[in-house]
């Protein structure tokens, strides 16, 4: 990960500001000869959108995504297909609306890169948080989709990936109704019916009374076979931590038990292990517990790989904060503007193209080093 | 980060296996003119020595750390300085014991790297654990020493590192009593003494229950300036996500409020900002509360950066536990050895090296590319 | 360098095929605040720009430039500015009359890379050499310029570079004659007028014959300090004859005496020291030869930085040649469309840019590592 | 390529000074389960070893190497065998003599690195050069000699790599005589037996007239199949330009026609393609000519690839070369010591040292992006 590419052989570059005239991203190190059209990417950007529902930001972007290079229309396969060359993706931003931050370019909003930037920069494109904006999610989410095929190619279908808002502010969902087939049916991407159910009104209270709520996103790779990942800084573990980290309003990462392996003894943290189905995999153990998530010694086990990682509440509310202006005035601001009152809805798109990027690259390594 | 390269501009390759001739790194990239000593490393690598007191693996290393290249007796500074060209640190390994491993060879200990080192590699030195032993956290301590006289000599002096373990199993400090001064003052490197003495009982019995206990550190970085990091993959908190979550057992990783962030509002959760002193700082503002922990869109606002990260219990205990064997036969494994009955405490300063190795970087980076 | 992307602090990653829709690049690391409007890259772009005379490409590319990211209308400095994140450079395909490269489909130019392409990717772009064809170049250039602004501001616009065709065929220019600021007065960037006269009946002529020419290039970089570069393969001439050998058709790479060093003896080789000129620059000596080209070491020694590299002659020719069909079957071929006659003219311009890309690079890296 | 390191799945960082306690590698990415024994790397470093002839540095260096890491005793292949993890070998200096090098403690040393090592970075190890004698290709060649049986394993022992002198001063080799198998009868590597004789008394009279040679050296590469390489910067000739250029003293690289490209019309040029013999290779073409040097668009083409480097005469010699001191005062120096009267002789194996490395590198990536 370097700045703004992340992946080594299946290196995405991101580019683009919210307000700018496009955003979008250069993948580097595809594998050619897939079959790639643009309404698999952009099945992948609806997932994400704005405006699919009350609970996230009305902003009208239609997030149409184009293929701008590495795709050609192979007349032997009969379809576009990766030529391995670097696909540029291209999305332009459309209902910019730049007039409504304009009262925000004097004033560094809490919780946002404003004072950050400015700081390291000494410039910053204030529309909408410009670069920092969680806008560039989307360049992100359409790398996935590629990224998903990959994926596909590799393993013949066998990997798949489950993620949802498993905790809305203090609202945990009941694990024991958890049923990932039912994220898609409600707008928090809950995968319990129930508790989706609930958070509506809960939700809906936050935004009256000016306030956002914080979220926990778990994704889940099933069918990961063991292998991937490597010593000692290109761990799974490692490079999945910083995969989701880097997404907007990250703050903590967990793999399987995560924090609350903290409060475990051995004897309960231990993974036992007994003999495998030798019909499907040979001598594959099979695992009586995943406290581990998947992964040992930054490489992958066969089990599930489970990943949480936990969302800020949106800084942007309509309750007065105190801050400052560039020029150290003391003030209050009101960030108005078209928000998410919970990001972390909009981030469990997000999380699954992260995880698929980061199981891609390693893939593509682990051919490379280990054939 | 790459496979066994961490870093940047500051970069950190390391190598060897618990049980070879001999473990080390290779930094590349360090600032040249800093007087560099080998007691400096020394010093830094003392501090995760193993047999300093009975909560650590009584393995006898002296642990001496050679520096084979990179410095340079200069005449006219009077002293050793690094020359600007690749430093490479050696430490031999000398109580190796390899037959204390010999009888696991063919059996896979739950918890560890073996089955997944042999699914990735095809074969696995299997002693101590290889390249998958904590043991290769030496290097990144002298790494870290290293990167400490970075941070030195970048900012005079300001940037002060502090760690600690904030709880051990179920058993947390009290945040009132934190002193960092009286870490060093126990064998847990605990900044709550009450805490500390409370400890010894229970990590006593829980070795002498056959098993293991988990561990919870904290890592405060104090003086770093507004600047360091850069979106949107080399992000500081994505860096120093990766760079704790690549240390052997960690599970999980937290920025400022970290996994608690998805449980506020947003309201609580904003870090309001009030005009800076001014004799100090010009227009550095004043936060009122750290919620962020020190980084605000990947980018160090000049608050206390504060990271911490979870331990899972040792994996090797005295209690069998069910594994199979390399051939996919059933079978129990008791791991004896000399094992440390808490990874937690070692992973202390091993979490203060992979901070500065970070801040090192990033301050580096940032000096290339701003100025 | 890596796959699609060079440098390191200041990251070129190009993307794009000659008939696609568009080409671009995205440079990553760019220092903020620096001035940069799109006509400072046009005119760039207008020096290999195609059909400007009768000796390259007919092609009608307007290749205008797109600035999609990374530039701010700052409202305190005045105009538009580089804000440090990425900056995303499209140029829109226009003239790309697809149907002349139709009947390529199924043939292996020689001497061009679509046997190599099919051999690696099972799937190639056919039109007009899809990715391996010059058109990448233009985006080469873009970046360049964007080089140059960062030279211009951090060296204070003492850093000139200068290039030119010094040879067509077998046609070299006379030493003695060269004048570097009259490149652009002739439509060979010739730095010898008389020369150039030469050269128009001699191109006319091999393009009559169905044939086409090789060239060499020089490029001279003045004013750039000493101490650019790093050991061992970080080198500047290393990553210069990178960046050189990088472009399309170029077969070799020289710096200072180059070759011809195999040929001289150590006494005649020897670059002489002598005091500097103290008012102007302390202790740097003065060098009374340059067989060096201004790199001792792989570091820069305050001298002009001197690179020549070969071009080889344009492979696509009206002479039919003998090749085979992508199912093995023997056949001829004769390479239509619109072809520059020496291909050599336009890479002046590109060897411009990467020495200025280059430059940029390691003057970033050098005030990261050295302050 | 960046700084000390080089490769991107088949990494090597080297490290050392030529007169600290040892130089070495870690070679970082290297596929497990090959045999790799001491002797393996041994015997190539036994190639460019000192004091082997009257024409090469008598300095006394047994260049013996360990590894200390990456490299297992598998009970089951019964045998060292690699493990996949990071591989350091080291070699120790033991002929340091560092009384003959005190008095170039204050003179600039024309030709040498002296002046600009200082400039970068204030401080510079002046005992032989320091970090950029070419001791340093001890290690290029060790890590070789891994490369070498990574291509081996790769592919089946198809891969045959020749190099040697075949140019001394102005002195060429008659490329009739050409017998790569006698490279090893003379002290000179090079593969026309008449010409090694005639250079003898040539260089015996260099070397009394207190003058040194340049020298070329040539590197082919046999039965490299088509597909390695990459656009548009990993490029296969890109990185072996960079390859090659990166080894100390070298000032020129050609790939296949080399400079003489320059010279040529494309008629002359062109490579004709005729259908191969479809008994070994299906479809694979068959070249009438080889100007391309093996290498098309960057990527082979499964002819021997073809490069030539040209290494200037050795910069110590005995003749007295005027210069200036640290302090700037003028001087002259005449470079006592033990110096190759032509480095390009123990230039050959390094050069197929990094050839090999190049080749190993591209072909994981390969492996890696197209499986």
């Amino acid at each position: 990960m370097s700045d703004n590419t992340f992946g080594k052989l299946f290196r995405v570059t991101t580019w683009g500001e919210s307000h700018g005239p496009a955003i979008g991203c250069v993948i580097d190190g595809c594998p050619p000869g897939m079959r790639l059209t643009p309404e698999m990417i952009q099945s992948a950007l609806d997932t994400r959108k704005p405006g699919t529902s009350k609970y996230v930001t009305q902003r009208k972007e239609p997030d149409e995504v184009r293929i701008l290079s590495g795709v050609f229309e192979d007349d032997r396969t009969g379809g576009p297909v990766t030529t391995g060359t670097p696909i540029c993706l291209m999305i332009e931003n459309v209902d910019q609306r730049s007039k409504d931050y304009s009262d925000i370019r004097d004033k560094y909003r809490p919780g946002h890169a404003d004072y950050t930037y400015e700081a390291k920069y000494g410039v910053r494109d204030y529309r909408g948080g410009g670069r920092s904006s969680a806008r560039e999610t989307a360049s992100r989410v359409a790398a996935g989709a590629v990224a998903a095929r990959v994926l596909d190619r590799l393993f013949d279908g066998a990997v798949k990936i489950r993620a949802g808002m498993v905790q809305m502010g203090p609202h945990k969902v009941d694990r024991q109704r958890i049923d990932w087939d039912s994220v898609g049916d409600n707008p928090f991407w809950c995968p319990d019916p129930v508790a989706a159910q609930e958070w509506e009104a809960i939700l809906d209270q936050a935004r009256k009374d000016g306030s956002s709520m914080g979220a926990m996103i778990e994704v889940v790779a099933q069918g990961v076979p063991p292998g991937l990942g490597a010593p000692v800084y290109g761990k799974l573990d490692t490079e999945l931590a910083a995969a989701m980290m880097s997404i907007n309003a990250v703050k903590g990462v967990e793999i399987g038990e995560g924090m609350n392996a903290a409060a475990l003894s051995g004897i309960d943290n231990a993974d036992e292990m007994r003999a495998g189905n030798r019909a499907d995999n040979a001598n594959r153990p099979r695992f009586l517990s995943n406290h581990a998530g998947g992964i040992l010694g930054g490489i992958s086990s066969g089990q599930d790989i489970v990943v949480r990682f936990a969302v800020k509440p949106t800084s942007s509310i309509l309750t007065p904060r105190q801050t400052v202006t560039r020029t150290g005035e003391e003030t209050e601001i009101v960030t108005k503007g078209r928000h998410d009152p919970c990001v972390g809805i909009r981030a469990v798109p997000v999380g699954i193209a992260m995880m698929a990027c980061t199981l891609a690259d390693h893939a593509l390594r682990h051919r490379g080093q280990c054939g």
